[in-house]
This record gives C-alpha cells, sequence and structure tokens, in this order.
C-alpha cells in the first residue's frame, strides 16, 4: 500500500427532500451572496429552481443567478461567472446541476479571487490558492464532481479540454437527492453510469501491490452499480436503485476508492479529446475509449484484469487460460455499455479513423510525451488506442 | 435506503515515517500551544515520544504534555486535562495513542471550553457546543477514534461508562504509520481486531431494507480484516497486513459504513458495563458479548445473520436450512475469536453468573428501559444474553 492523505470534508445530505435543506445549509457556510449557477434551465422546468430559491429566502440570503451551463462547460461562461461575482461581491456559489455545472461552479470559484486569467490554473501557470465556496444541489448521477476535487473545463478558443484538481475544489456541502435524477433522459443515465465506472476503473487498475482493501471496495461498488444500473434503464423512478446509483457515483470520485496506490487517467486524456472536438457527452465517449483502452493494456497486467473479470464482470475462472478470463471480462463490459444504449465504437458516434491524427496532435499539447500511470503510454500507443476503438 | 448525512472532515495522512509530519499539520491547523496527550509511557520506551517532540520543536509551536492515560480512560485524568488546558491556555490537543488517548483528549477538548463540569455532556445534560482542536498520532488499530465523533470516558465515583457523541469530536487530523503498530502486544492486536469488527457489525445488523452498497462495502471490510489479522497474527511486523488492518479499523468507524441505516450498539453498551466493572480490555469483552448477542437475536432476522455467514464467514449456503446456515457464521466467528486468543465467555474473564444483576442494573442507569434498534432489547433480553455470555 502507497503512502496517501486522504480528506474529503464535503457534508453530503442525502435523500428525499434533502434540497429544503439548502437555505439552512447557506446559512451554516456564512453565505451572504450567492450565486445559483445552472444548466440550460431543465431545473426551472422541473420547478426544482423555484424549491431551491424558495429556500433561500426563507433565510433571507441574498442571491442572483447564473444559468446556461452546457455539457462539456465552457471557458466563456465562467469568465462571465467571475466577471458576475467579482462585481457583485458573490462570497458563495451554489451549483444546482450535474458534473458540468459544478465544474463551471468551481472554475468561476476559483477565477472570483484571482486578478488573472482562471485559465492560468488550468495551463498550470499559476496554483489556485483560493477560491470561494462551492455548494452542490445534484442533478445527475455521473461525474462524482460533488464530491470531488476536480473541474474539467473546455476553452473555446483554441479548442482545448482540460482539468485541474485542488483539493480547494472541494465543495463544502451537496445535497443529493435521488428523486432529482427520475426525469433524466435514458442517455444521459446510461453516460453517468460509464462515468462513474471509469472513475473506479482509472483507480483500480493499478500498479501498486498490496492493495487488496480497496480491491474488495471497489469491486463492491462496481458490481452494485451494474446491478443498480439494470434496474434504473428499466424503471428509471425506482428510488432504491438510483439513491444506490447516487451514492455509488460519489464514492466513486471522493477519492475513497483511490487510497493507497497509483491512478491512472489515461482512459480520461484519451477521451477528453473527443469530446473536445465533437463535444459528444464525455461519459458515450468513455464507452467507446474504454474497452479499447483496456484490450490494448491487457497484457500488461493480466492478473489485474483476470481479477476484474472474475469478481465484477462474474466470469468464470480458468487458471490455465488468464488471458482469455481476461479478454472475456472486457467482453462483458463492452456488451454491458452496449445494453444501455452507450456507443462503443468511432463510427456510433460520427467519427472516424481520418480523425485519429488530430486527435492525438491535441493530445500531445495537453499532456506532453507520455500520458498514463498504469501503463505509460506514448503518442503512438494512443494512436493505436484510438485505432482500436474505430474496429 | 434512509436519509443521512455523512461528513468525514479527518484529514488521514497515512504511511511509512508519516508520523514526521507532525509539526507542518499541528501549524497548518494553526495550533499555538499544543497539549500533547499520552499513556503510560510505552511511547516513551518506543522513541515514538522524541520523534514527535521534536517535529513540535522544528516548527517553533509551544508545547507542554499530560500522559498517564490508561484503557477505559478515566474523568480524573480528563479534569486534570482541562485544568491545565485552562490554565495554560492551550488551544490543540494532540493525542499520541490509541482510542483511550483520543477519547481522553477529546473529552477534555470539550471541557477546556466549558465552565460546568463536562461530565454534563456525557449525562446529556448539555450539548457540545465549541471543543478544541484534535489531532492524533495513532499507534493502536481498534477504536477508529482517530476519525470517529464518538469518546468514551469511565467515570471512576460513582462506577459509569459513557459515550458521547458530536461532530465536533473529529480530529482535524490523524497520521496513521501502521509500523507504529508492530510492537504492539498480541493481545491488544487481538482485541483490536474484534473491536474494528464490532463497530461494522453495529451497522451491519439494521433494520433498514435496501442497503445493497453498504452491505457489500461492509463485508468487504470485514472479510479482509479477517484475513489480515491471520497475517499479522503470526508476523506483527508484516507491514501491509497491518496497513490494511488501520486503514480498515479507521473505516469502520468513521460513519462511512453506516451511512443509509439504521445502526444499533447494543453490543456495546452491554460490554460497556463489563469493561466498567472489570476494567477488562474493551475488545476482549466484546469478544465475549458478541457471540452471546448474535444467538439471542439471530431469529429476528434469520436472512440477514445467513448473509452474514454466506459472505464474511464463508458458510456454504443451504436455503432450506437457514438458522442452520445463521448459526455456523455466528460459530465461525465465535472460532476466529477464540484463534486470536481472544475469551468468548464470562469464566474467561473472570466473571461469574453471580455479576449480572449488578451488571443489568448499571445498564439500566445508563440506558433506561431499553437498549438496542436492530432488535430493541429489555433488561430482560440484557440478562439473558449476559446468561447466554456465561456458558
Amino acid at each position: 500500500m502507497d503512502n496517501f492523505i486522504f480528506q474529503s470534508p464535503t457534508k453530503f445530505v442525502f435523500g428525499k427532500n434533502t434540497e429544503t435543506q439548502v437555505g439552512t445549509l447557506l446559512k451554516e457556510s456564512n453565505a451572504k451572496k450567492v450565486l445559483v449557477h445552472y444548466g440550460t434551465g431543465s431545473i426551472k422546468r422541473s420547478g426544482l429552481f423555484d424549491r431551491v430559491i424558495k429556500a433561500i429566502n426563507e433565510v433571507g440570503i441574498d442571491y442572483l443567478e447564473l444559468g446556461g451551463v452546457v455539457p462539456n462547460p465552457r471557458d466563456t461562461l465562467v469568465y462571465k461567472g467571475i466577471e458576475l461575482c467579482k462585481k457583485e461581491q458573490v462570497d458563495f456559489i451554489l451549483a444546482v446541476g450535474g458534473g458540468s455545472v459544478i465544474d463551471s461552479a468551481k472554475a468561476i470559484s476559483a477565477g472570483a479571487l484571482y486578478d488573472g486569467d482562471f485559465w492560468d490554473f488550468f495551463d498550470r501557470l499559476e496554483q489556485v490558492k483560493e477560491t470561494l465556496k462551492v455548494g452542490v444541489v445534484l442533478t445527475i448521477h455521473a461525474a462524482g464532481s460533488e464530491g470531488s476535487t476536480s473541474s474539467i473545463i473546455t476553452k473555446t478558443s483554441p479548442l482545448r479540454k482540460k482539468g485541474l484538481n485542488t483539493e480547494l475544489f472541494r465543495p463544502v456541502f451537496a445535497i443529493i437527492n435521488p428523486e432529482l435524477t427520475f426525469t433524466l433522459p435514458t442517455y444521459q443515465t446510461a453516460a453517468g453510469i460509464v462515468d462513474m465506472m471509469s472513475h473506479i476503473f482509472e483507480r483500480y487498475f493499478t500498479k501498486s501491490k498490496n492493495v487488496i482493501l480497496v480491491d474488495r471496495l471497489s469491486e463492491a461498488t462496481m458490481v452494485t452499480i451494474i446491478e443498480a444500473a439494470k434496474v434504473i434503464i428499466k424503471n428509471p423512478t425506482d428510488y432504491e436503485a438510483r439513491a444506490t446509483i447516487c451514492w455509488a457515483s460519489t464514492i466513486a470520485h471522493n477519492g475513497s476508492l483511490g487510497v493507497g496506490r497509483g491512478s491512472d487517467w489515461a482512459t480520461h486524456r484519451l477521451e477528453h479529446e473527443l469530446s473536445a472536438m465533437y463535444d459528444i457527452t464525455h461519459g458515450a465517449g468513455l464507452a467507446v475509449m474504454i474497452p479499447a483502452y483496456m484490450r490494448y493494456t491487457v497484457k500488461s497486467d493480466i492478473q489485474r484484469y483476470r481479477r476484474f473479470a472474475i469478481k465484477v464482470m462474474k466470469v468464470k475462472d480458468n487458471k490455465r487460460k488468464p488471458l482469455k478470463v481476461a479478454m472475456l471480462g472486457i467482453d462483458r463490459l463492452e456488451a454491458f455499455f452496449k445494453s444501455l444504449n452507450m456507443p462503443t465504437s468511432f463510427k456510433e458516434i460520427n467519427m472516424s479513423i481520418d480523425d485519429i491524427p488530430k486527435l492525438v496532435e491535441n493530445l500531445y499539447v495537453n499532456v506532453g510525451e507520455r500520458v498514463g500511470n498504469y501503463q505509460t503510454l506514448t503518442m503512438e500507443d494512443a494512436k493505436k488506442i484510438y485505432e482500436l476503438a474505430c474496429k
């Protein structure tokens, strides 16, 4: 087990009707002026926005609003949010939405207390030293951003999708009411499931040794996600399955399944180029990249992939043919993605083999010569993985 | 899944040589004057005390020391600590030790900012409103107090052992170096293993429904504890097994395995009367009480005990004889405790059936007419469970 530091200070308020507590939680957090940040209006149509505003009004806290966050959230709105926060002396950002809204809120929270261009942080030119506090009312189980240290923003010109991690990005509170996910489109639900699983994969496929406890915790979470996913795809208003998925999604990315081990993140980096260039849903892009990444790296640690196949994908073991077992595990995972109607090849997301040189070029600009930790990949490897994803 | 709030803000700094970071962590916590609180001197003999003091000196923070905490920590030393903190204007308590030292530090941290008698908190006459910050250098994997909300103190006159829970009791940081546990006496190691398992049992045996994710996380942790326990009992300096046990011990009691479900705590309450009256090690008392409690309550939810037997104790399932499977699970757990040389009956801890009326009388004073949540026990039930523990 590697040495580690783990701290997850976010107060998770989980369950039915918990969004009514948002006023009290803002009060507890000493918020004086709140920027309510959200997406493209579904929270207004669903009535959630009104309920949140009512709760804020009840505690007499001042607020203003900034909607319009889109999937693969853009720097343009982040700049707008920063300007608003500075001008109106906002001291708290309430993200009402999913990963994109939360990531946008986090980027604003850093930029609002910085004189320069917030993109400096994403370009690693400056370190984040302070942020406004961010709170969350979660509406999509996917990104785990409600408990994570990360924010991923797409720069529009020149086109770049980049992530930034800092402990300062952990929200102070996150309200998670599984009922709010009942109305998610099936595609979003499915993409979210791939995303949360990928957050576990990025940590599970590790070179670190003697990590059996977290291996088992991760396997328990993955098995449960797969089971509950099958339920909610059929019955989107199954509260218990939604609740299970919601909490799994949070712990998949709050770091608790990453302690004591190196993590990888190559698949995420490879996918970011897809969603940056073609603006596809991150989870859908991951469903394309994960099987390709796994098949390419399987031989680097057959035993770990074999373990995954047996423990998570329930493949029958065959000690004499570990590679076969490992490959079967990947096949079954891909079949699971397909069962969620997720794409698993370039063709299905309208990309072609001709796009690969540009993807690799962009990847190189963002990560340099190498990417990943489980197996360190060169740009030549990246190219081959993209090719595998073409099929 | 029940609604829940989960927040575990403690910064866990885990791994080899991490105690050298104590100065930096105190600095980060803005400590100005530290009370270094510890037990009966083993940390002085081992050299740990000197290393800690060196690290504190290096960052130039003022400190004073208070040793002498004993297992089942006493109110008398808590009073002494409170007096010292008030007199010397201590603003941070550093607990260097195991659960007893940390619990004592937590009680002092509440009393130091209160004008009345700290026992008022334990008697539920007053609520804790503020505490001094507490940090931890852990030396015993057992109580999980390094990440928990609880403190358990023994009042010497009249004799009472009582627990108190408040979110304010979460340590700000906890340094966990598994190497520091290498020299633990085998008995302490074993008692600690029973204690950490009991923290999971108290949450695992629940009436709450649809808790499959946390069930599986709990089972993963229990299976791993049992496996690693067998290794460290044979080879106390096996770093990886110690590390596994250390982290399992922390997550067993930081609340992460208790989300979304009611917990019980009857076994703990029944045991507290044993260790209060006879000053035995808490974990040893639990090894006596757990099998008795389980056998008494098994029929209240045979399917849950059956699941435990199959998933954790690896009993072969027999759908037609669920009670038999459930009982076999309890038998195997008891056998596991015995394999650790833990006592599993009153006789082995020099208690007799004649002690039971007094135990029940004390229990009644501490908890009232009923105890527990999984199965609500009357004092008559408690008596029968104590009788079962006599054998």
